[in-house]
């Protein structure tokens, strides 16, 4: 008997798949096919790594229990992380995966065939990164007598109001993401090199606490100097200088849920318009986390922060945070459905989680300000803990 | 003045473009659409994370640079990180982020509309990861007048034969490997956290070397005792024990680079079939590779693996390995490209990389054993060095 190690307990995974097979209901389907990666995880807890050759999750309404289509060499993984009974776990040979006459996808449409049936009212994800124009036509090209409607973020919004056990699991990321941040503004100095900070940050992230190992983390941004302009650049080999700053955007990955935190540190005496631009952040974020109750919408938050910083003459162009939860590296950690920013009408939820992410780039320089925060029945809650302030280091 | 960082000389960039044409030409299209994240970065430098947002790269025939369009977050980084001018750096608006009417690749038929003309015929990537069945049709979709042709890999053929500054990029790489692969065979012990270990991997991989810093490194396999059995499973939170196996699959990453490295620990005294095991491994390997040079194929390489391991009694579903070089973790460092295994008859040529890589899975337990090879004018070069044995810790 494979030992399976199962971080949540069998009752939440089927109120997972009832929450699903209800939309799928209301979308007008009957044969779901997961590609997302985190989609499959969150309605299985597949340990999903294999996501770079085809796969896909079959959820019938019919059904008990999905199946899972994947590469021969995720199966034992698929055994020793999901609930899955063997016989629904279906492997392709490796045939498939070097071939240009034949494709993964192809393999699932006869699973679907043999399985439940050819003619089926599909629901395709067909903006998930990890679903490809081909794979969608060889699915489509071996099922002529099934009709595909895109269900775009079906699981995504089911996921987006998380349970009492996954909010545990992002408070356990939380605490991870605080401790690296510890680790990484202890490691920056004049003289450092950027990437020798940077590994201690790495390390931090995945030993986590004495009673939290990490998984593996999203790529943090960590740019250095002017290079903060930009929003999504790296270290480099470069030692710190003294007065400059260093934005990092980076989380704690717990069990695949990842929670965000991001801070900007100074070596030096900051600049009077860095002070200023952190503290105006700073009332924003306070603004928009004071309109984060359940009825309120995602765009009353966004407004109450552009109020407060547009009154001081600063402007932001972006959305000022998205629902988050579990990861992989195709979408990151971003689920795809709530925004925080105007026009988002949708409506808290007691246990929705949003990574509140303040960027506010400049031409040639910038600052950047994060937190996470889960919405509770009366306000929030923020899953790290820690100063906000900006981080100088004289 | 914005400061840019190229690893490489604008000529290189401009062979690069220059052979894309040259392909374009034979396939008799001439306006590509790039959207693998790693074809954009080989084609102009774009250190690239922002691939989780519709972006794509415009090559038209009759264009000098190609045309960048991505999401407004991105353009500084692209600024500082590519050689191309500022006004074919081209983005959208935040509006198009999380709008269910409209969508990036939408954008970007307009930008070809309005650069190169409507009535084109579209070069499409479409088995890459980032691109989606939504996105192929909104791009199409608004350009009524152009025909579009699966191109399927043919920016990823041009990358497979690398240049010598490549090659050299790619040997700093293993160097970072190397180190990496040290340090976590040093922290495996028993009773030390999986994670502990991993945590002190992640900090060898981007610390680098005093003189060669790491980039973002792929998620590496990690996992111990019966896991082993499994090809993508991670470290969990567990103490390592006496007497299990850990299998380490893992690269270093410079400049975007990568260079595959794995091995397996064994901590006491290693069982007969595992040592077994390992050296038929290495004795396949050594026969695989001495088939490697210009003029044999990829199946010649694989052929002479099974032919050593059959013999011994073992066998291997997978491919043996693959050419790999720069990569990001939607398709993760493997070019999809030439594969060795039987049945691919690519002929190998100096300056193609490979990622040789020997997982052996058993029922509940396994080894790995890969190396990363270059192949030369008469051979190949190993671009990592150290011990090739079963590490046996006692």
């Amino acid at each position: 008997m494979t030992e399976v190690d199962l971080v949540f307990t069998r009752d939440e995974f089927r109120d997972r798949l009832e929450r699903t097979k209800a939309r799928m209901g209301d979308a007008g389907v009957d044969l779901l096919v997961v590609v997302d990666p985190a989609n499959m995880t969150y309605l299985t807890g597949f340990e999903n790594w294999g996501y770079y050759t085809p796969q896909a999750l079959l959820v019938a309404l019919e059904a008990d229990e999905p199946v899972l289509v994947t590469r021969h060499t995720e199966r034992q993984g698929a055994l020793r992380t999901t609930y899955l009974k063997p016989e629904n776990i279906v492997v392709y040979p490796e045939s498939y995966v070097v071939r240009p006459d034949i494709h993964g996808m192809g393999f699932v449409a006869d699973v679907i065939r043999e399985r439940f049936g050819a003619r089926r009212v599909l629901g395709t994800e067909d903006d998930a990164i990890c679903y490809t124009p081909r794979g969608h036509r060889e699915l489509l090209g071996r099922l002529p007598e099934s009709r595909a409607v895109d269900v775009e973020q079906l699981v995504n919004w089911v996921r987006t109001i998380k349970s009492p056990a996954e909010i545990q699991v992002m408070r356990e990321a939380g605490l991870i993401a605080q401790a690296a941040l510890g680790a990484v503004v202890d490691a920056i100095e004049p003289g450092v090199r950027e990437c020798d900070a940077a590994a201690e940050l790495h390390r931090a992230m995945i030993s986590g606490t004495p009673d939290l190992g990490g998984a593996f983390p999203m790529r943090p941004s960590m740019p250095a100097g002017e290079r903060t302009s930009a929003s999504h650049l790296s270290w480099t080999d470069r030692p710190y200088r003294a007065d400059e700053p260093t934005f990092i955007e980076m989380g704690g990955n717990r069990h695949q849920y990842h929670v965000g935190l991001s801070r900007t540190v100074y070596l030096g005496n900051p600049p009077e318009e860095l002070v200023r631009l952190a503290d105006v952040t700073y009332d924003g974020f306070q603004a928009a986390v004071e309109q984060i109750r359940p009825g309120n919408t995602c765009e009353d938050v966004a407004v109450a922060f552009h109020a407060v910083i547009n009154k001081r003459g600063q402007q932001k162009a972006t959305r000022i945070g998205y629902s988050l939860g579990i990861g992989y590296p195709t979408s990151h950690w971003i689920e795809q459905t709530a925004s925080l920013i105007q026009g988002d009408r949708t409506v808290l939820q007691p246990n929705m989680t949003f990574h509140v992410v303040l960027g506010m780039w400049k031409q040639d320089w910038g600052y950047i300000f994060s937190e996470t925060v889960a919405v509770t029945e009366t306000g929030y809650e923020t899953l790290s803990t820690g100063p906000q302030e900006l981080i100088v280091k004289p």
